[in-house]
C-alpha cells in the first residue's frame, strides 16, 4: 500500500534493481528485510513494486536512521548475498522529501 | 531500466498509485506521458514498476523543471482524466536526491 508518511521533511531511500535469473531464497530474504526494517527506529514506511525493474522505497525520519539501517548486520549480510546471487544491477538514492500531496477518490 | 542520472544533487518525483478497475485507455495515456516527459527541459530519467501499487519515479534537474512539467497542459489533462477514471489513490512526493551509489555485477 501507499505509505502513510508524516508531513515533510523526511527521507526516502529509493532502491532500484535489476535481478539475475537466480531467484532461490530471494522472496524469503525480501520478506525478512521488510519485517526487520519495520522494527527500526525512525522507520516510516515502505513501498514496493516490480516489473522489468524492481523499485523499493523506504521512508525514514532522518539520515541517522538510514545510516543505522545501512549498518545493520543482517541487512548487510542480505545485501552481500544479493550481490552474489540475486542482483545484476542496483542503484540506491537517498533523497529528502520536501513536499508531498495526495489524491483519494471519494 | 534503471535511470542513468548525473551526480547529485537532482530531484525525484515519486508517484505512488493505486488503480481503479477501469483500465480502458490507461496504457495509452501512460505511454504518451512517458514520451512527453522525455521531451521536457530538465528531465533526467524515469523508472516504473507496478505490483499491488504502481510506482513511477521521474528525475529532474531542479524544482523549476518539475513545476513546468506539473503545469504542462497535456499532463494536467491526463491527471484530471486519471482522477476521474484510473486512480483510486495516489501520492506524489518531491524529493531532493542528495546521494546515490550503484552496484553493477561484473
Amino acid at each position: 500500500m501507499i505509505s502513510n508518511t508524516p508531513p515533510p521533511p523526511y527521507y526516502a531511500v529509493i532502491f532500484s534493481s535489476v535481478r539475475t535469473t537466480d531467484c532461490v531464497g530471494y522472496a524469503e530474504m525480501n520478506t525478512l528485510m521488510n519485517e526487520l526494517a519495520l522494527e527500526q527506529d525512525g522507520f516510516l514506511g515502505m513501498e514496493n513494486a516490480s516489473s522489468e525493474i524492481g523499485i523499493s522505497i523506504s521512508y525514514w525520519n532522518d539520515l541517522e536512521a538510514i545510516k543505522r539501517w545501512k549498518n545493520n548486520l543482517e541487512h548487510q549480510e542480505a545485501l552481500a548475498e544479493g550481490q552474489k546471487r540475486w542482483y545484476k544491477h542496483y542503484k540506491v538514492r537517498i533523497a529528502k522529501v520536501e513536499r508531498d500531496y495526495e489524491f483519494l477518490k471519494k
